[in-house]
């Protein structure tokens, strides 16, 4: 039976969480559903985050150091990984290399830092997504990659081909950082959500002029939901934006990927 | 008598801007008021931007590389810098070496790649805080420094100390650029408006964490105006947000600076 471990690097889980979850698990696989472990962590409160930065980084090492865990399942986005990412990197022990690593938006900060650590990692749904419309199937979806590794689970596009994924807003801020992802010869798919067009421009901007994103084989464009209308209007849609700052760095547009801040968010293992 | 020529690397500058400046010049100086050049890119319109990236570029270099200015002064901010900037360096002439520079927000971008180009840079009032409440004060400043010089333009804590001054947010994605600037032993005074805390606090933890922040001999900060409410309160004040990441990364917090979207904004010419 396979063993998950839950914990919050950023904002806090709602309570109702853990009861959803496992109701999902247990119609999934009924007594073969896994051990869905949530770090008390998860629930506490500190301001803005699931805990102080120092209690945030103790869980996550907690579940990603101890061997019993195959997986390490991001609670839920908001904002803080960027805040305990250094303690949560500097304290990995070798069992933290043996698990496999799931989450998206501010916890792409630890997947980035993750990945450079040589752990398994991939961007897709966590915990908080059961409470979005059809929230059940992202659950599900996260579940059958962490117990099965189905297929059916991953984006499309990345069959056979080296890809990585970051929420734009997040992968500028880890620009020229220790958590700046390698993207030689891996497509970089990017997604966001409730920006201003006029943002995601000056951040494919900046990602696409550092010799970080100039690396990547090739972008594609996840779901820009949300958007906050721009007054004046921004004119441009989020596909020119990409194919702009995409033609000007000399990297590949290569169109849209199934990933998003929604319940149709698929899985990206990260590879290459 | 001085030549200052306006140009609007970003958004459109106000139909009422030139009125209301020269105004202010007559009122200041009568006969011998400097010539106000407005570029009449600045008020072409183009979605959210005042002309094209190739007419905004083209507008720069014109007056930039033209002897006959003593000054290119920055008519607004607002966004699009990032997208002439490339062009706007790779066409510096001789000329554009001999000229001063102001602006900020928004044109911090320029201020950046000028400053790297080794030209003459100072961050402070633009032609569009004429609309400010006590406008009148910004623009005075402006004209006094561009103009005279004069000392008591310039923000005190810069007296005989090598500083430079940016926007958070501009900053934040410049690093890794090759617009990102070298602060070795100069002071980084830093300001933003309009801004979540967390997002002051996320941009704050990228600076600081990479080489090019961490270079810097201290950091000051302007005001923080204008944040939007966050949910949940985010806790910490943007002094206290200020003051952990300088600890982090070993650099000196050394107060506040009196720099920020306002008319009180005072002028830092970049030094060191």
């Amino acid at each position: 039976m396979k063993r998950i471990g839950v914990v919050a690097p950023g904002s806090r889980l709602e309570a109702a969480a853990p009861d959803a979850v496992r109701a999902i698990a247990a119609e999934l696989y009924a007594a073969q559903a896994p051990d869905i472990v949530f770090h008390p962590q998860c629930f506490l409160e500190d301001g803005h985050f699931a805990g102080p930065d120092a209690a945030r980084a103790a869980a996550f090492l907690d579940y990603a150091n101890d061997p019993a865990f195959d997986a390490v399942w991001f609670a839920r986005g908001g904002y803080g990984a960027c805040r305990m990412a250094d303690a949560a990197l500097d304290g990995l022990k070798p069992a933290a290399r043996e698990k496999l690593y799931l989450g998206y938006s501010d916890a792409g900060v630890l997947l980035a830092g993750l990945d450079r650590a040589g752990c398994r990692v991939a961007h897709g749904p966590m915990a908080t997504d059961f409470k979005r419309a059809n929230g059940a199937a992202a659950i599900t979806r996260a579940l059958r990659f962490l117990v099965e590794g189905a297929a059916d689970t991953l984006e499309p596009s990345t069959q056979g081909v080296a890809a990585v994924a970051f929420n734009i807003t997040i992968l500028s801020t880890l620009i020229g950082t220790r958590f700046e992802p390698n993207l030689k010869g891996r497509v970089l798919m990017l997604e966001d959500v409730g920006e201003y067009l006029y943002r995601i421009d000056r951040e494919l901007f900046h990602i696409l002029s550092s010799p970080c994103g100039r690396a990547a084989a090739g972008v594609r464009l996840g779901r820009v939901s949300e958007i906050i209308p721009n007054d004046p209007p921004f004119a441009l849609g989020e596909e020119e934006i990409a194919r702009h700052w995409c033609a000007k760095a000399g990297v590949a547009y290569l169109g849209r990927a199934d990933i998003g801040h929604d319940s149709e968010n698929k899985v990206v293992l990260f590879s290459g």
